[in-house]
């Protein structure tokens, strides 16, 4: 990785604001991400469409990743997946490009984490596979507009997640416990939630579970194992969904060579509207 | 495929009638498919249980033909894929095998209808992957619950497939149209019926076209590609839903040298409930 270009780069563009992006139309936000000037996170920027987790691995991994998703909907909703060695998300986008359009990827070596760049163009080989999985984003979108409130977005806060002693379906040497985020609610919030977001199953669906976290594990609400910790307020309930941290937590156990997924909060921003998350129309929207 | 053995067989056992094997549970329903004595339609046996359309290739093929299915949802929802070389398939069920638990077998080779027979175990091979997609056995049980008619079944008939002038998302090797199941309905019922097999993403989901079938490349409704002809009464549309024929017909482009699907009609019944195809439940029923 030639970091004295990207460098370069940067002394002759100014980095770009959220406030600035959130703003713009999707190409153009697109462009602000493509050329390295914004690597924040993307929770609404390119308002009403899909965004994604990324995770880029060898076609000798892809087989048993692929089952991994299939096993594991809830937490691993695919909804894009490339061509071996083709870095174009082709039913994701008219131009969408996995080694340019992530603010920010986290690069694991051995499934550990080794390095975060804006760019992997230099690091794309030809037996790369790009996965692409639903975000809660979506969701949580759709719960908004149904004027349920959601403390950690009013609070500018990174949700809170956990790991559970709930284990995921093992696939090949992909396995580990599934992750969950966590939202605080009213009872009547938390009934309608599920509701809402049941219709987007390949944005992690309804709640994987509600009420007690030490059921699936979780000792301490306010120690989160990711993310910012998020107080019950009198007559809250947790209510808690499958998480798409989960692929990051399997990749430790079996330690590819090289691993590429976005960094925690900056998703791949699609061409494809929030709503192929509630199912059957994935590919063939573009 | 040693056929003199499997004769020998069936002369110590008398073949089952459907009309047997629907009042048993499941298990024993299971072992008459697995010792050869039924290879009739599956449609009403293990009722409520997930049935699935299952496709079998050499794991050369299953990467693009994993790509193929997450690519058109629709016509392929992907319920389950068996490890390479494993013929259990452990997340549909106990102890499902599925080189004996289809009633019967279709055999390509180059793309072509070579064979059909009641046990592949002799064909089996460590590098093949086996897939099972959902079915539209499962909405249409959906649909009788809330007093929808279906007259293909009332008059014991196969429903009606065709292909369409609508093309399958590429994979690889693997394109072609997309087919589809039409059933006659009263607008009120189709109406209803697209709310209730909207919530079935894992069984077609809702209808991938309403009304005009020129619209959708058909010519004549009344010379269907494969099924039964269904006559439209006075005051009925077409409702075309996306068939699991498709990956069938996208076969003939990729002329794998070997590939083994069920006869159609002839599902895998599995272990998982039925509702398992409203979605992100599937990997976690077993």
């Amino acid at each position: 990785m030639d970091l004295s270009s990207e460098t370069s780069v940067f002394k002759r563009k100014p980095f770009a604001a959220f406030d600035e992006l959130r703003h713009l139309p999707v190409d153009l936000a697109r462009d602000s991400i493509r050329n390295g000037r914004y690597r924040g996170h993307t929770a609404g920027i390119g308002l009403g469409l899909l965004q994604g987790n990324v995770v880029i691995l060898p076609a000798d991994y892809a087989l048993d990743f692929f089952r991994f998703c299939q096993r594991n909907p809830k937490p691993c909703p695919l909804v894009g997946v490339s061509d071996t060695g083709d870095p174009k998300m082709r039913t994701l986008g008219k131009d969408i490009d996995i080694r340019t359009d992530v603010p920010l990827y986290n690069v694991y070596r051995d499934g550990e984490l080794d390095a975060q760049t804006a760019d992997i163009t230099d690091l794309w080989r030809d037996d790369f596979v790009a996965f692409v999985l639903g975000c809660s984003f979506t969701f949580e979108e759709a719960l908004m507009a149904e004027g349920i409130r959601l403390s950690h977005i009013e609070d500018n806060k990174t949700v809170s997640m956990y790991r559970t002693s709930l284990t995921a379906q093992p696939a090949g040497p992909f396995t580990g416990p599934i992750v969950v985020s966590m939202r605080p609610m009213r009872p009547s919030d938390a009934v309608r939630a599920c509701a809402v977001t049941a219709r987007y199953p390949h944005a992690h669906g309804e709640p994987i579970h509600i009420g007690s976290a030490a059921d699936i594990g979780i000792n301490d609400l306010l120690t989160p194992d990711w993310g910012d910790p998020a107080a019950l307020e009198e007559g809250e309930i947790p209510v808690f969904w499958a998480c798409g941290v989960t692929p990051q937590a399997a990749m430790k156990s079996a330690r590819p060579p090289v691993c590429i997924t976005h960094a925690p909060g900056r998703m791949l921003i699609t061409d494809v509207p929030g709503w192929a998350a509630s199912g059957g129309h994935l590919g063939q929207l573009v």
